[in-house]
């Protein structure tokens, strides 16, 4: 049975369509990954996350490991078996969380030593012991352990860093070579760095083609940077990397920044965006996001969005505006159900609409008139 | 187009069941009412509330006319159209909630005014303003207004009460009469008062009588009286009551207390107790309630009831309260909302049990054994 596969069915510029299989199931791309953090993606079911079209979620390395923690999930049959959710799923490494999230953190060519943001407890991530806990967990799809460093940063810092992580992701790839009966079924990622800086990026994006991975993610983005420093680095960073491997730009982001990364040749994203505006009130449409705290949905009849196809939006199922304004005052727990399953499907929506005008070599002309429409 | 027919199937001792017919839909007896206070049984969309067997559910006149407001839900369809449930709901007549949760309450012949919990603004509701409400929410089943005394209270003051309440009942049925367009779809319930009495209850009941009403609710218990007196009351209450029109226990309650009130004759149950444990890590189960905070369900693979046949305990999307209890301890949003399906599930299989139980007529062998394996 294939372990991974990627086939690039269609090309359009820079940008590529095509697909993923792996055991578990094939991932279309490009993808947008929701984000299932602590074993569940906040608010929706994993039936629901498959309807609304996903291929391929997200787990994080570092939330599981402090709960239920990485040993336990594996007593309870993995990751999958747990949350319900059969199909691919990718873990990051860890080492983002850990910096955003923990105390008391100390660097060293080891590892990250830090406490939980949880209960204080004392843990230490290795690129050995992320690979370790990702396979515990049963992923399919593991990140290579690196490090982060809060930017600005001088660019010796961040040459340093940048260079611990090439030695970090040798280190990963050989963890994850030496388990051969998940390596045999599990695909493992190199992330490059190297920041807003271009000999950087491609001086990283050598190092890990040299070690060699099942893909490419482009890491140290969507921090701060803004959108035009972000595709500033697309526009170099994608053909840094292979043309026959996945890259996948982690954290990202706003569906007008998937949009101008997959012009620019990314095909996989992820982020909190959809879920956590959801719980917020907040619903992406193709005019832009709209707030359903706002009075003057209180009644709107409308749906949240006419060219959406998700089931808030249209069919037996479909509310209004005003019905989400009601449950958002209210605090109902339905009002952000209903806004993560509409945002969570508008983004699968996106992403199935970018795959289909590069199969038809419409992308540019799709673009632009999405981003006309779509104000911030 | 039959506007309300309540037919009786089989009799099994005091316990009957049957069936209401209605324009939105039939009400399979005895029935259990999920509580959708808000224009939403929380945590829950509509299809799954009528995905787990609920034939009809509950909305309050108090929570609604104070937000999102009855005419701002009349403007946008009615309560059906706004919430997106097509079937029956009954709505109670605000005075017990008026209450419970109002401050500032002012009783007077004419009704009560009271200040909103939720922003301190005035407002007056008489058995006149209640029916309206009603009816703006479109209403199926409208329940008269009622006088409520906090327990215990002296036996004039609870017959003074009670003799109000009569009086306003019969306003109430004024009232839901005067707009024939509404009356002729919708039923109107009567509520018997009369505390812990069984003279006040009798002279309530026949007060009813000689108003007439679609159906009769047994008011003013599960207010603390606790069980043994609950039972009590019904032992007599029931039958003080047409035997040609269904009964309904406002309020009730715990799996045990229905079974028993069953056995005395009730048709209708309302309660906020499975959602609110739902939300509260409680677990409704065959074994009784289930904590599941509790660490020692921290491995437990198993489901939360083996004979329970809702999606959370069997079938392809079932989980371990292993599973659960992570995500009750993390405070994830779907903790709440599988705990809240499961004891809807659990609460709608419970009846239809009963239901099944009286038709074959062996009603009792079936409380024996569900109240000896039932501990609380």
């Amino acid at each position: 049975m294939t372990r991974f596969a990627f086939q690039i069915h269609a090309v359009d510029g820079a940008a590529r369509t095509g697909e993923i299989a792996m055991q578990r199931g094939t991932i279309r791309t490009p993808a947008f990954m929701p984000v299932g953090t602590a074993a569940t993606v906040k608010g929706l079911r994993p039936a629901e996350v498959r309807g609304l079209g996903a291929d391929i979620i997200l787990g994080n390395t570092y939330h599981l490991m402090l709960r239920p923690g990485a040993e336990r999930v594996a007593r309870l049959g993995g990751l999958h078996h747990f949350m319900g959710w059969d199909r691919p799923i990718l873990t990051d490494s860890g080492g983002y969380q850990v910096m955003s999230l923990a105390s008391l953190t100390k660097r060293s060519e080891d590892g990250v030593a830090f406490a939980s943001h949880l209960d204080g407890s004392r843990h230490l991530l290795t690129p050995e012991r992320s690979i370790e806990i990702q396979r515990l967990l049963g992923s399919d799809i593991v990140m290579a352990f690196d490090e982060l460093i809060a930017l600005p940063a001088p660019r010796e810092a961040m040459e340093a860093a940048m260079q611990r992580s090439m030695r970090w992701a040798a280190r990963s790839r050989t963890a994850f070579d030496s388990a051969p009966e998940h390596a045999s079924r599990a695909a493992l990622f190199g992330i490059q760095q190297g920041g807003l800086d271009e000999r950087l990026r491609a001086e990283s994006a050598a190092a890990l083609q040299n070690i060699g991975f099942d893909g490419y993610a482009i890491g140290g983005l969507a921090v701060g940077e803004g959108q035009p420093a972000m595709f500033g680095v697309l526009d170099y960073a994608t053909a840094q990397l292979p043309v026959t491997a996945p890259r996948y730009l982690m954290g990202v982001g706003k569906p007008d920044d998937i949009v101008g990364a997959v012009v620019r040749g990314v095909d996989m994203f992820d982020c909190v965006l959809p879920t956590r505006s959801g719980r917020n009130a907040q619903a992406f449409t193709h005019d832009g996001p709209l707030n359903l705290r706002n009075a003057r949905h209180a009644e709107d009849q409308a749906p949240l969005d006419h060219d959406c196809p998700c089931p808030v939006c249209t069919g037996p199922a479909a509310v209004s505006r005003a019905y989400l304004h009601h449950l958002v005052k209210s605090k109902e727990m339905l009002g952000a159900m209903l806004m993560t399953e509409h945002n969570i499907g508008f983004y699968q929506h996106l992403l199935a609409s970018l795959r289909a005008a590069i199969t038809d070599h419409r992308l540019a002309s799709f673009a632009d008139t999405f981003l006309t429409r779509y104000k911030n």
